[in-house]
């Protein structure tokens, strides 16, 4: 039974279904963020609502026809990439914010709904939609909780996974469940929203889902700080933590400062020059907590944790110190960088950077590391920058090489090689570096009971 | 096989083990807190290790032998009761305290180790563990995982859940799994570390954890209001919620405040006495909060929210507010309660509530409710009082039919039967009340991966 035999019982069933099968479209709607695979995309199809979804599921099951879901397209892991002919199931047509539950601070969403229009909404009712990173303005919900993704506020609010409090599902047998229904307590047995939350879509489509949203924080301010070398980041972490409720704990180092800077992004934040910053964030609720947070700087500083700092002073200068952070990605990337996204304990952090600084160094000296990432998660995103003589081949031919360094020693501190980013096809191979046999087994095992007939995102995580 | 046979084998493999048999042992870790079920245990068993958990599984699985875990037995759902000859599986020896992260303020910890005692490790590394509820004194870790316990922080912290940053654990078919090995981010694939939370002990025995520490809160304030009616009790939840991060929101009725003053476990918050009262705490960083809490409580006067209320200052009234709402359970103990641990969102409390006065008011006129519970989560533990008129069994006897009302309203509402008690074998058969027959064939099928032989904890949450 071909994909086309799937394709014309499904314009039979669902006449109003818009379905695109021309090359702009599968090109398009194909492919995520990743560039490493080609894509083959028979069809795309734009459901409205999740009993049009159950109804695509199970004619997928009848015909035997592989599909993909397609959020915003912005993941780096190649989770939403149709490379084998399979049908993508594009989210783009149910974006609509639906009830919203006012004394219970919740909303009920549908999964194509863009994470900024989420999180402006929330604003418009005087709160906060919590999760927060660079393609904000484009991902969808349904795509960062397929990979549970974090961000920069991870530190005070969690990861996406901590704001959902219903999923609406589709399960790869074509069942809808309503998992959770918006609650708060509900102990009633295994808690499968939680199973499909990071699963990156291999369990079912996940269509709706009921938010939480947070209090509006009050007068965030940040400081950026220079710090002498990596131990004093995570001693910071430590004053600054114990002191102050953080709202994000970030770090980079003096590549990525030069590089922004460079590009015209923003002005170097001070006059001296240190290894690596800190930029930090916190509720300044009044004058005693803005004291406070001084103390700490001046005591930190009289420690030699801190070389120099700034803190802002109102909305504009927060914005332009976090420019000091957000440009990072967009600005290394003119040089082709080789990336990686991993996380190790934060008390093994310090171990770990040094170690990678040494294999690097000693295998490739001519490599340059621009070093940045969520500090307070313990989450590194390492860039290998292309040195200028080399072609684009041959880097990352030679990067391969550092992924299998790179991966070592996440496995000999007991790290993940993704941390928010998720496995999809482009860290498939590297599974079992964090995952052991066992586990492996038991999610092939799972994945059999949610989608026995493997119709949903087959190919990703594991084959 | 007998379970002679596989204790015989069991001594064989694993001489040090203590196994007791004795009618006094069996009697005694044969059960928790629950009174309906006869007691029918065969032998207890405590390992000091995993891996002697993964042998006492691995022999189980060979001789068809169930396994019943059992924490600090203080459960309120039958969830650890061995009820059919099972041999249970104690953690009283796993009591370890393990290693410490202090940069990732996070401790390692044996299953059989005591929620105090974990709260008072916190307190020594001046951090806190936020979980807290009654039976903190008994109850273990490992339980709590089991439940995904609640209690009264949840409002700021969470449930358990919310702490669990690593899981170690022995599947029913024996294998060890080391879940998510303590990293706040971490997408590579199925996080069954959220599976097992909340199991209730189906799927496999949880032997250790990795546990994640919090600031400690500073200078808790406590505020009792007297409300006039129910939606002031949401009312100020808004308001209160919006100003203050809160650290509790309980209420109680007036029900509930005079059994406890006339028990004299405390006096009277004040003079005026009202329908239902809010206990709600928060963390008064400075005197500008402290502000800020008596300014929303004067706009909530004016508006008829609040009729009059107290607020703590200094620890010793806190400590005395907070037994208004902490003696209630064991104050009311002597009224023979039909109890009940239920939960809808916060937007439908109000209606819900109505519906059962009502339907009990029309039903048995003679009898008493005391409302009280954590509404800040949804969370309502819901109290008929035996009327003196009758017999024990005869209260118990409409409190059946009480008890199908309840569960018919709670579905009404789309809300849990069990918030935070678990299922267990106490609420196993209105368990479609809160989850579809679809949901639970898949809870089945899980099952069936982790257990296939059904050999632990058969016969909790479902047959």
């Amino acid at each position: 039974m071909t994909t086309q035999a799937f394709l014309t019982a499904l314009s039979s069933e669902l006449p109003s279904l818009t379905i695109k099968t021309d090359a702009d479209s599968t090109a398009h709607w194909g492919r995520d963020w990743t560039v490493h695979f080609a894509v083959d995309c028979t069809a795309v199809l734009f459901p409205k609502t999740t009993e049009e979804v159950a109804t695509i599921v199970r004619l997928a099951n009848e015909y035997g026809t592989a599909l993909v879901p397609s959020g915003g397209r912005t993941g780096l892991s190649a989770g939403a990439v149709a490379a084998f002919g399979e049908v993508v199931v594009s989210f783009d047509k149910m974006n609509q914010i639906g009830t919203f539950y006012e004394a219970d601070r919740m909303v009920e969403v549908e999964a194509g709904v863009v994470t900024k229009a989420l999180q402006e909404f929330a604003e418009s009712k005087d709160l906060y939609y919590a999760v927060d990173f660079a393609s904000s303005g484009s991902s969808q919900i349904g795509g960062n909780i397929g990979t549970n993704a974090g961000g920069i506020k991870v530190i005070r609010y969690g990861m996406t996974r901590n704001q959902i409090l219903g999923l609406t599902v589709v399960t790869g047998k074509g069942d809808i469940l309503e998992l959770n229904g918006g609650m708060l307590k509900n102990a009633t047995g295994y808690d499968f929203r939680h199973l499909f939350i990071g699963a990156e879509g291999t369990l079912g489509f996940v269509t709706k889902a009921l938010i939480k949203l947070e209090k509006q924080p009050v007068n965030l301010t940040a400081m950026v700080l220079g710090v002498p070398d990596f131990n004093s980041v995570v001693g910071l972490l430590d004053k600054f933590g114990k002191a102050l409720n953080l709202t994000a704990f970030e770090f980079f180092d003096h590549i990525a400062v030069t590089k922004v800077i460079e590009a015209g992004h923003t002005k170097a934040p001070f006059e001296s020059e240190t290894p690596f910053y800190v930029l930090l964030e916190f509720e300044a609720l009044n004058d005693e907590v803005l004291e406070l947070a001084m103390s700490v700087f001046e005591t930190c500083a009289e420690e030699g944790l801190i070389v120099d700092g700034v803190m802002s002073q109102s909305v504009g200068q927060l914005h332009e110190l976090w420019k000091l952070r957000e440009s990072i990605s967009e600005t290394i990337s003119v040089f082709t960088p080789y990336k990686n996204d991993v996380s190790v304990l934060i008390s093994h952090l310090g171990d770990f950077i040094s170690d990678i600084e040494t294999i690097v160094k000693d295998n490739y000296p001519d490599f340059e590391i621009c070093w940045f990432g969520h500090i307070g998660d313990g989450n590194l995103h390492l860039n290998i920058l292309k040195p200028a003589n080399l072609t684009k081949d041959e880097f990352f031919e030679k990067c391969q090489t550092v992924n299998q360094y790179v991966f070592d020693t996440v496995k000999k501190y007991k790290g993940s090689i993704s941390a928010e980013h998720g496995v999809g096809m482009t860290k498939k191979p590297y599974l079992t570096y964090t995952r052991t046999p066992a586990e492996i087994d038991y999610m092939k095992a799972v994945k059999a009971i949610f989608d026995p007939n493997n119709i949903i995102n087959p190919g990703k995580i594991f084959d």
